[in-house]
């Protein structure tokens, strides 16, 4: 089952691929049930909250009508950044599942710890490492295919 | 200078209070001029990401056509919390002054310390204490109106 959901935050990231943005895709789960989408739009809609996690909670809090997404869990392909784990805190979303982590920039194992258990009023179960090849796989491709018209752009 | 912006966050606060929502106002400053303007807003809008600091970034985006904060400045009434602070790296802006601290949900000198210098690819200078006591003022009103109001509905 999270195997499922996971493979559709890949087709958001895959979305934002597509896009010429960095692949990484959300998605936010109530009941059993897909109520919100979202990928990385950061160049397209120059706003450096356009990330997928905050795209998703958004839709997701205007679907809910409420601030309070506790009954949610969220799925995301790579490890959420400080802003959008403390997004997910601020909306006390109940298990995050994420794809590969983010040694750069990844505010739940990597460079932060934002959800070790008590230390903000909302604890979040996470697990991370799910379809973890193929999530950071994209983003390899992504960086990869970048660097060739680089590299053409120079000769 | 910086005293005079912070008064204008404050009355961004002011907004919030007399809409009942928890007094915390921002104002994001680019070439000694306030472009944005924001205060909190999470209960109204039924949205976890309606913080002052996000309306205020997020206006700033849209003013500048950049998601590139990097000349702005901004000033908030209380410490940020986590996914404040997070927003704050993502947009690259340069000087952060805040007025009260936080201690049960601070995400820079509280409960985590995001701005510490070289954990992330953008360090922020950052100012706390800046008109504490009105700063803190304002909540402790708010909070002791509402108990107030929470007794008498008990009566």
């Amino acid at each position: 089952m999270e195997e499922k959901f996971m493979q559709e935050a890949l087709k958001e990231a895959k979305k934002a691929f597509n896009k010429k943005e960095v692949p990484i895709g959300a998605v936010i789960v109530y009941r059993n049930k897909i109520i919100s989408r979202g990928y990385n739009l950061r160049e397209r809609k120059n706003n450096s909250l356009m990330h997928a996690e905050i795209i998703a909670i958004n839709k997701a809090c205007k679907k809910l009508k409420s601030w309070r997404l506790d009954e949610c869990d969220l799925y995301v392909t790579l490890e959420p950044c400080p802003m959008c784990a403390g997004a997910i805190i601020q909306s006390r979303i109940k298990n995050v599942f994420f794809g590969a982590n983010d040694p750069k920039a990844g505010g739940v194992v990597s460079k932060a710890e934002l959800f070790k258990p008590n230390i903000f009023n909302h604890n979040v179960n996470v697990i991370g490492g799910l379809l973890e090849s193929e999530c950071s796989e994209i983003l390899k491709d992504f960086f990869s295919k970048l660097r060739k018209v680089d590299k053409l752009q120079k000769l």
